[in-house]
């Protein structure tokens, strides 16, 4: 139901915009403008899923879009780790409150970061920290939850990274090398209808030339 | 030429899916969902502007998809300062060795983020630091990177966050309230067209039950 009102609202943004009359300067939003954006206001956090399973292909192409996010000077500091064996989601989780539900997904993705990058100059394999890797991983895991809402499928962003205790525990159990931090953790599954998106415009967040 | 090979990767990969003759739990992209990753891979980091400008309506739309980013505990620390008036680009970018072609762009957008949150619990005011508030800065970027795409203009991601010097400055210029911080500028306009999206596919970074 609130999926329709977000189309209707976009069809109707699209509508107000060719028939206001004066010239305008704002950029028609074509077909396929209006179903990218239908797909970013709908995305939403599902923490409850069928027990459908889903395959490599799929979990590969939203990888790739999670691997064209932007980062600073090119680095890309991300990698996955995909995790399909249920008796692992158990370990993961253990202490979140949200455990039961999360054991329900087909896949579990822990987004990781390296956080060094070769130093500038250097071609001896010499390391530094990258001092914006973090921002990277944002846009990454954004990218990777569109795909999903793309596919039909439901996931959820779960913080690891700066939590040291979530951190620690998954660091060791996915033998990770030391340079590499478990970043946030994503179930994914077929969802089972039962969340909506919540609409979070907020014009008072707005302000123009200054604040 | 390369948005092409995309578009063609992206149909490739749908048409494979389908042929591949054994029962597949792959989730069969639809229309829509080839159109969410096209431009999810589209996207790339566009530096060189037309000089034709861009309506309020086209920007309110693209910071709608920045807001329906997902955030920690819901905080959405994000707000923006959207900039025209060409005197203040100036200010803004200088020492950036970008800064003559950023002067360009039709709209600048400072995305700002607070970096505290309520005290769960208290009803008072009180605010304390919210530990995870640059991890939905990079959604929230991301979102608003894929829109301008969508919309068919050009974007870069400067950072601002951590940079003290970058910081200072904006703040100071832009009158943000202390616990608020620069967190990125984005220029934004019609690009000229010469920057091609890059295949950053790397099925290394994929690993399976650990690294």
């Amino acid at each position: 139901m609130k999926k329709i009102s977000l189309i209707l609202g976009v069809a109707l943004m699209v509508v107000l915009s060719a028939c206001n009359g004066k010239k305008t300067t704002d950029v028609a939003a074509t077909d396929n403008a209006t179903v990218v954006m239908e797909n970013i206001l709908a995305r939403k956090s599902v923490r409850s899923y069928t027990e459908q399973p889903i395959g490599n292909d799929t979990i590969q192409n939203i990888l790739r879009a999670a691997m064209a996010a932007p980062s600073g000077m090119d680095v890309r500091p991300w990698s996955f780790v995909v995790l399909r064996d249920k008796s692992n989601f158990e370990n993961l989780f253990e202490g979140n409150m949200n455990l039961r539900k999360f054991q329900e997904a087909a896949v579990v993705i822990v987004v990781c970061a390296d956080t060094t990058m070769a130093k500038r100059g250097t071609y001896d394999g010499s390391r530094v920290p990258n001092p914006i890797w973090r921002d990277d991983m944002g846009a990454c895991t954004e990218n990777l939850l569109l795909a999903v809402e793309a596919y039909g499928l439901g996931a959820v962003w779960t913080a690891c990274y700066p939590f040291a205790d979530r951190m620690a525990k998954i660091k060791a159990m996915l033998e990770l090398p030391a340079e590499v931090v478990p970043y946030c953790v994503v179930p994914i599954g077929h969802h089972d209808g039962t969340t909506e998106p919540k609409d979070k415009w907020d014009e008072y967040r707005l302000h123009y030339e200054r604040w």
